[in-house]
């Protein structure tokens, strides 16, 4: 910004600009803002989905507005934090009727009801393919922020849930996020790292690695894989579980001693699975170990380009 | 939300649901927040750009990158508020080289820049045409909000610069957000209404009106019409002036007698022209008014659909 520019900020704001509010975000699930609220960062993400991308015409419109917000919502839990306020913007296309456009709003207000956040406004404008772009914001508490850095060697890692196989059984449009067992972990528990794995295990994994400086053995008879993907056999459905994209679950790095508690409170308070996978290491190799042999993970999880 | 999530939430979160907090918003620039900073609202608002319909291919596309971020502080600024942060989505269709891609964001960051605002993170998605989505945060005084509704009878209606012929122009991709004249407005004078001139002056007056419960009496001879379009002649070009899109220029109300002081303050300190174009009158018509002549003003902005 030009030095003029800033005096007259400095002369008609009344507000210093906003530089420096930023504290991590780049790589996150969520960019982490230094908030107003004492004790809280603001949390701030946005994610898009595309006609013949992310859903077809086939898919139902209200399902597909669920999941425009549930996405977000899963961003913001991975966080560690509730989301507040979410904005939208729709690529409305001629194809799309206006009882279609109604079946997306009644999806997004849906996802918006069941998890305690406002649908504050949003823009609605013309496209030749229909997009569907949310914007949300959320609050943390400053001692509950979780980011994707952070994991230790040693650190058991968990994964809630089972994984794969969503895609096919359509399962990714009405997915429920873990916002509240994610609250219900950074509440009990230590948490070191955690995101959702919404690209695969193998590659959402790899970033935590990567963010945290460490490396990480998974146990392949641990992955908890999807009931739907048994009928490939042992071999294929694990590589599916580790490597399908769109299942919302958590994965996240916690102090070894705390995985059975971990484990049973899940059982308990949401009748869910939590599951330890393996373990965080030194170094920067993501590997297997079964029956003693160790060799890497080589499989990535879904690209997007 | 079902009763027993409510107690998922007093039991894990910590932090009561958010219903409530909106204070304004459908209909106006940008939803208004109750903030956790004392004497202050948030802002938060969305636009979205889409190839072929906002910008063609043939547009430079730092400069669509540019008007992506300018076009949510034009909403900003005409709340009375100041940009914090935002995030973007972008669709980015097969033909976008990486160094289209590098230039859409070379444009955001300029504009991010120029007025103060971070750009906190984003999400990129494949999608058959290009597509950009920003969605921003503000933070705005209590006593410096202003909203559409507002307006009362006896204000003067005045607006910034001149108006039309920017779209054959191509001004309307590296256009100025009114930002720090609107701050100079709010901190200054009392404003009574505003709203950016993204549609056209007929049709935003005329949101005015309706958010307010008024009407308005035009004087066509002060519309201030851009050089360009004086080729066309004294009638189209005011029928252009009042109908074209994207000017970007603020349309606000205030007590008639603020109207000197305001267009001496703006030729002062930002060699800006701001034009006293009419009254607030009772009722709720939208009005011309010349040479003792009273007919409607029946011409309509720019239609979405």
């Amino acid at each position: 910004m030009a030095e003029s520019e800033f005096g007259l900020i400095r002369k008609f704001a009344g507000l210093t600009p906003r530089a420096g509010r930023l504290k991590a975000g780049i790589g996150d699930d969520a960019a982490v803002i230094k908030s107003g609220k004492k004790g809280f960062y603001e949390l701030f993400t946005c994610d898009a989905l595309v006609e013949g991308v992310h859903f077809t015409v086939k898919d139902k419109l209200f399902e597909v507005g669920y999941k425009s917000v549930a996405v977000s919502v899963s961003d913001i839990a991975a966080m560690g934090g509730l989301p507040a306020e979410a904005v939208v913007a729709v690529g409305v296309s001629g194809r799309i009727s206006d009882r279609d456009a109604i079946n997306i709003y009644k999806g997004m207000l849906k996802a918006a009801e069941k998890f305690g956040l406002n649908l504050a406004g949003g823009d609605t404008v013309k496209s030749r393919e229909l997009f569907i772009s949310v914007a949300m914001t959320g609050l943390v508490e400053k001692n509950r922020l979780v980011l994707r850095k952070g994991a230790k060697t040693g650190d058991a890692i968990m994964v809630t849930g089972r994984l794969g196989g969503s895609l096919e059984n359509r399962k990714h449009l009405l997915f429920r996020p873990r916002l509240f067992e994610a609250r219900y972990l950074t509440k009990r528990f230590v948490i070191h790292s955690m995101i959702d794995v919404s690209d695969g295990l193998a590659g959402d994994l790899r970033r935590i690695c990567e963010m945290s400086g460490c490396g990480a053995v998974i146990y392949p008879d641990k992955v908890p894989v999807s009931g739907s993907l048994k009928k490939y056999g042992r071999e294929k459905s694990f590589h599916r579980a580790v490597t399908d994209g769109e299942d919302f679950e958590l994965l996240f790095t916690v102090p070894a001693k705390s995985a059975k508690r971990i484990e049973n409170g899940m059982k308990k308070f949401f009748n869910l699975k939590a599951t330890e996978i393996g373990r965080i290491i030194r170094g920067s190799d993501v590997l297997m170990e079964k029956n003693q042999k160790i060799t890497a993970l080589n499989m990535d999880g879904y690209k997007h380009f």
